[in-house]
């Protein structure tokens, strides 16, 4: 029952919807690995490095966490990282089909890995990634759509 | 780390979805509840006392659950039971509208209670107590789509 | 290649959107059977005589089709009437998802039965035999929702 | 351009979503009608006197509102209340379809009269009447799910 | 009361369905603003001088409206326009999603301007710009899928 | 009643779904043309030659298909090939929507050719071409993914 668990996405950068599906994961699971995709087709905004910084300060106050990388198959990451359970938020009908294929071809890849969804809090119900970036790219206000501990710098990158 | 999971329903009664759902369920936590509700508005077809047996047989050989009735408010029973985490299975999206909304009230209810979703095996997807007992009653094949253990019950009380 | 299809309904009544979906079917197979619902768990408002009557003149000019009332399971009246094709038009997502494990059950209980969806004409999107009943049971004008050989009689039916 | 609008619904009891809807439309329309459905075939738990007095009491503070009961036809209603739009809210996809429907076919009953559609605050995405209705009947604590003038007399009606 | 509504979109070509949905709104509002987005990720293949152009024309007979190139965020022209209300055509379930979001994440950036759907006539419901596009790029009739006034622009910019 | 059907794809490469659709249809039809799109906007990783390729290995049992390349609108594709109906797999609700849209289109250009859809078998249902490349580009095992066929010149493709 000493389960480590997964919560893999772009972070592309790091929204309070994320943090709120991974705060709520550490507190079931004994450890919680976010894994951030590298070689993700969504050609992300922030390189690696900025995302995993962002990351790292927006969840400095969570224990049971590790952040990494990772590459190639999420399946095959978790199985490496001996977590038994993959952990996906979801806000819409659309992110439920994409998550729903994803989970089973991730089950016919290794039937002893469970994905679990967690059903994204309503006040984040609209936000995403990419709505945080074309806002900030217009200068409209990002305050309490990201962590605090990042909002400047995700501001200071469309300047 | 010591969780205590409910998988609630009225299982009226247990198909081979639940069992998929409920097997699954004892992997990831120390010990699950099978909570059979009794004061369903769905007036179940067979008795609590069926529905209790049924899954008791159903579900012999899983070592980790306790299989209990419940009346009132899911989240106050899951309080009562020192369960943390209640588990749902999703079938397809009015399930998930359903279930979010129940997930969402009980957050409300009991902030310190997360509801967790499983997606059903592709092969359970078409699977429902109501289908069972609909094809039951007119005579149509159910083997497969209920444990085995119960087979026979089901055929018999649509005689 | 003979195929013999089956549109199966409650019709209660048979509403314009129903004749468009029999209208085409009647032009891929070479027979379609109109299955109409006996012992349906809708409790149609309309006597099993009354739906077949109006099915009857709604349908006088299609030459292919036959008109039958069934009982019992689809899949079984399908095997009888040797019929290899069940027929089911959609309208919206909650239809596509009833239909969708409707036809899954079917085909795991006769996998030599395959079922086809059409989708509805844009124009009877929103047409139902209970939007039907709800405009005429208030005296709203219901021309161009049934077919216009039945529509006193619907008119009628409430007065 | 000085319209009507009509909100209406069941109201069964009012919640803190649906007042939010009726607040919302008070700013766009010069005259906001709030129509609780008497004939409804949803069997009300609350009399249509009850429901009017818990709407009154919910609204008192908003001035440009009527609350009237209606039967038949919500069409016939507005057309009769000279209302040129109608105002409904989307929770779900579910409601979304069910209403999609019904502005379609109010549309074709009297293309005179627009059906607009506002989505539900997040955080009240998950509440319904009957939600309010199954939490109070099991004693759970309905505290911001309805407006606070008519909370204790939901809590008492249970009793 | 005297409120301004904003249509916006990409109009790549402006469509009936389009057109539909601009009609009805400005027999809602006092005035309506047709709000051409300029720098949509989308990449328009009709450049910002075109697609008003294609607008203006097809839109000659309306009074109340006023046609309007935009940059940045949609809610700070709004707000500059003196727009209390947007107005979105809902055709499909990704649509009301998609729209869905937008409008919750427009109502935090400034909670005075009200986003309202207005459900796209049946007729129009297949129907999409990049469709027009598609069907005009490999020569298949546009007739009735594009205002008439431009029809034959399109058709000529494709050979 | 001679009847013959069109199942259209990019076919980038052909899966197990695939084949099980095409499958079931040669069982409706007299005859049926696998037509393999040329000019897709998805950009195809495959050649059409190599799609070719693999739609006749993977289906050299079946009789009476005919594999043919197509440029242009189905619809005229269609028409040219005495074909009567298209036939389309249904995955999911975001298939439907998108497959109902240009199902509806198509019958606009041309009211005498008919689509029909026939939902995937459940054990595919999580299946597509880009989960197949995705799973063999990082060297997971697509066995039972694709016809086992092509299998091994998938795997070699991304070596």
């Amino acid at each position: 029952m000493q389960k480590t668990a997964i919560c893999p996405g772009t972070y592309d950068p790091i929204t309070e919807g994320h943090k709120d599906i991974i705060r709520r994961s550490t507190k079931m699971f004994k450890k919680v690995i976010v894994a951030i995709s590298v070689n993700t087709r969504k050609k992300p905004f922030y390189s690696i490095e900025q995302r995993i910084d962002f990351v790292t300060r927006a969840l400095y106050r969570l224990k049971n966490i590790e952040i990494l990388p990772f590459e190639g198959l999420l399946i095959d990451f978790a199985k490496k990282s001996n977590a038994e359970v993959i952990i996906k938020g979801l806000r819409a009908i659309s992110d439920f089909e994409n998550e729903f294929q994803m989970s089973q071809i991730n089950k016919k890849l290794n039937p002893h890995i469970e994905t679990i969804f967690l059903t994204t809090h309503p006040k984040y119900a609209y936000l995403s990634s990419s709505a945080v970036k074309e806002v900030a790219e217009f200068g409209g206000c990002i305050s309490g759509l990201v962590p605090k501990e990042i909002e400047k710098d995700i501001v200071d990158s469309f300047k």
